[in-house]
């Protein structure tokens, strides 16, 4: 756990890529954050036809260059930490991999058949948006309040499940294919539309028996929503609670990433990581 | 009540078919589930007009190998089980029977109009799924909050459905037949559809009187969905409360199933049987 | 405050219309229960075409014999209470008048155009089944708790009105009459129909911002529904407390209504009419 | 801060239009209102083609003098502040102002592509009814409570948009352009209104594929609509907690206004301004 007093360029860059807490972290993150953005909103432009037809050139320049800022970024990352190996495998490792590569394999496999499928994996570079919950401190509240009820919530949402095969398989013997019900699967798709209060309509039943099926089922459906209701609430509830005591570091809200293994959500006084015992904070030790 | 101390093989096969909690028992419970999602994906499969075609024959022959399996597991809860029945009648025991018998009786009633009534049997095998909720403990916990606020989520449900039979009524009179109202229970049909937030949108007012009426029932339905929720979110409160206060047995989260009666929801440390006094670990015992 | 000792068929009537702890009261309350219900579902298939024209005869018959005893009824409870005036006046004693006069009226006002009418205020007789809450005990704890929250739910209401304004006049202006805004009064209403998530599909947005400010009313809907529940909830959890802590009696679920002034909702242990003094027990006073 | 002993015209005309605590503040306030509504409904009249042919000239005249009307209370607000900048630059103060200039705008600026412009401006008079929010004492718990939970339903609603993203662009490579998915934003859109549980249904997937990806969407829209829910639920809790612990005077519910500083929110028992610390009741002041 010997600290490296002297700050080295990769020192430097990590604060600078993996922290927020200096100021040139800060606007890295808001650059990274803004491209990322940007690059989300080139691949919807380049879905509109029109606009695909008429500004072709300028949006196949701008995702050549935010590709390249990735691909330097992706690189600056696996350089500057100490384990570059537990950064590739992780989630976001693999999200900025395959948010990078789609641009390059396009190039190589040529096709227009092989072309669509690669657009599927460029499209996987709106992942990259999920990195700014990162940055966002609220976000890790509503995260622990769902962990802590997803049992409860997979359970309720199975019940929901089981209450559309049955009441989708009735439907489906009742209204017959004239209104739509053309098969169970899709009677069963019609049941979730109605349970959840979404109602398309593009299927509909006419017969009455079928209506009094569907009022009963949208009723249930209103009656039901309150159970997952109830528990988020009760559960969030208990987290507030939790909160309150312990105070304010229960949930984290420091960006501090440890320079060894990477892993995040450290204590807002923690001086060693907790996974690896790497020392977070190397200058400002007073042991050394 | 002695206890027999020699395992016999119906005790044996009473711990797998009943309990999840040797490793037999758990593979025989997982086997069984992948089964019966199995028989309710064929059944969905053959709903489907052109995959009934093409592989009638392959379809065929697996409802024939899951029922066959579905029919040696119904014999043998019988012979495990003292006294059977208390099994045949239950609530399972019926679903059980009723999921097993379509196939054999599509064979006996030949006639193309009897085989669309057994087909509607043969689909209430879906209701085998629900034996899913057994197994997972957190269902409990929902089930008796549930219970809890049935009362009142049932006098909420008719107060919805006062609402609806006088507003549609109302809009029978306002809209006329022109814009779908065709009859009051049609009406009513929409009222439930659009109190319920559902909103299909195949039957909907046109007249400016309609629309307005039928505003106001959105935002009455948009106010008074909060009423359930409310009730579940207390209920829910106080269960978790009453949960920490008694301990975790408060809600029952074992698998255990009395040799005897086949009775659940035994207590974690329970040792005889709740309902008839069998003794639940006869060779565990230590007076014998 | 004399007592009558000697019970007077009046006063026995008295017990079994107005109140429902004595078999006989029960009885009635179930038969009236029965017939209101009846006549509803009767209105309703009078409305059905087919319906009318094959049984209108039937129909027609059955309407009468209800509003025969729905006219005794009446007549009865005017008899036995004390003040009838009291009686003749309150909420239920209009709705009563009201669903058992529409027939009659239908008689001497002839005229195609003057029966249409008419119907109008026969179909009121739906109001009849408001009865049903008055004996069903649950239902006041949910009253109370909506009249609690009456002022919070009143003024969100009033929030979701204003942004509907605000937000379909934008539309009309946006969308123009091409996707059907025709005029500010329907994006008003196609603005609630999309606030209250129920939407229809009648109206929908085709232009690109349209779309955009459409998806912002919708995630603000989503997020605002919040509000009203959170109120219930909180008010909801309030009541029972409070019920926890005065005990059973603080919400009134007996059947008890005054001899005299004809006031529901006394006290299980009220002696006297907490409104007029009347003796609620005459005979059963330990004083005469 | 010497206050004037005697009530000058400009003293009591602030008390009448900037305070409700008289009986003439209160009548101001009343006539004020309905002219707002009225104002709203004129312009919703208007928009309906059939009203404005016919009533053209009743419904310029009546809005001619609802604006005059404006135009006097606009000046006279500027008047009897102290502090005039305060108040036009307020929000309340560009809101006065834009819902009176338009119809002034319109008489100078002619021409029919100009005209429209400044419809769009006229209808910006409907902010006006905004207004009565300051008048309801309970708004002010709602709007405490919303701005509590800012940040977390600010982060919800940033996920909700995430999912809505992918899932959109999902949708547009899985159902292509045959079912109405057009490109990536129209894709999102319809992502939007299938999530936030509104399903207006002239997008709706067709392929199995799509069916079962819209099934799973609807599913989890359904169960995250508990979040904000529980998020809300927990912060009024706490907002109810608090204001029986800080007393009534914890949310402000009078409708004191500095005559200085044109603030508001003063606690019911303040004696000066907490803002520029002017004297709020000059005679009634025991020091002078």
């Amino acid at each position: 756990m010997k600290p490296s007093n002297k700050k080295s360029w990769r020192y430097k860059l990590h604060e600078i890529i993996y922290e927020a807490d200096t100021p040139m972290g800060k606007l890295f993150d808001v650059v990274l954050l803004f491209l990322i953005l940007l690059s989300v909103v080139l691949v919807m432009l380049e879905s509109i036809k029109g606009v695909d037809v008429k500004y072709h050139y300028f949006l196949n320049i701008s995702e050549w260059i935010i590709t390249i800022f990735f691909t330097i970024e992706y690189i600056a990352r696996i350089i500057t930490v100490k384990k570059p190996r537990a950064y590739i495998f992780s989630f976001y490792g693999i999200i900025d991999f395959l948010s990078t590569i789609p641009l390059y394999l396009s190039m190589i496999l040529v096709g227009s058949h092989y072309l669509l499928a690669v657009r599927a994996l460029r499209l996987l570079r709106v992942f990259r948006i999920l990195k700014i919950t990162r940055y966002v401190g609220e976000s890790n509240k509503l995260v622990k309040a769902l962990k802590d009820s997803r049992a409860k919530i997979l359970v309720f949402l199975f019940a929901v499940l089981i209450i559309s095969i049955i009441a989708g398989t009735l439907m489906y013997l009742i209204e017959g294919e004239a209104s739509g019900f053309v098969s169970i699967p899709v009677s069963v798709y019609w049941c979730i539309v109605t349970l959840t209060t979404v109602g398309f309509g593009d299927i509909a039943p006419i017969t009455p028996l079928g209506q009094f099926l569907a009022a009963l089922i949208m009723i249930m459906g209103y009656g039901i929503i309150a159970v997952p209701t109830g528990i988020v609430s009760a559960e969030y509830t208990k987290t507030l609670g939790k909160q309150d005591v312990l105070g304010k570091d229960y949930v984290h809200v420091n960006t501090q990433a440890c320079r060894n293994c990477g892993s995040p959500k450290h204590r807002d006084d923690a001086n060693f990581c907790h996974k690896c015992g790497e020392d977070l904070h190397p200058d400002e030790n007073p042991l050394v």
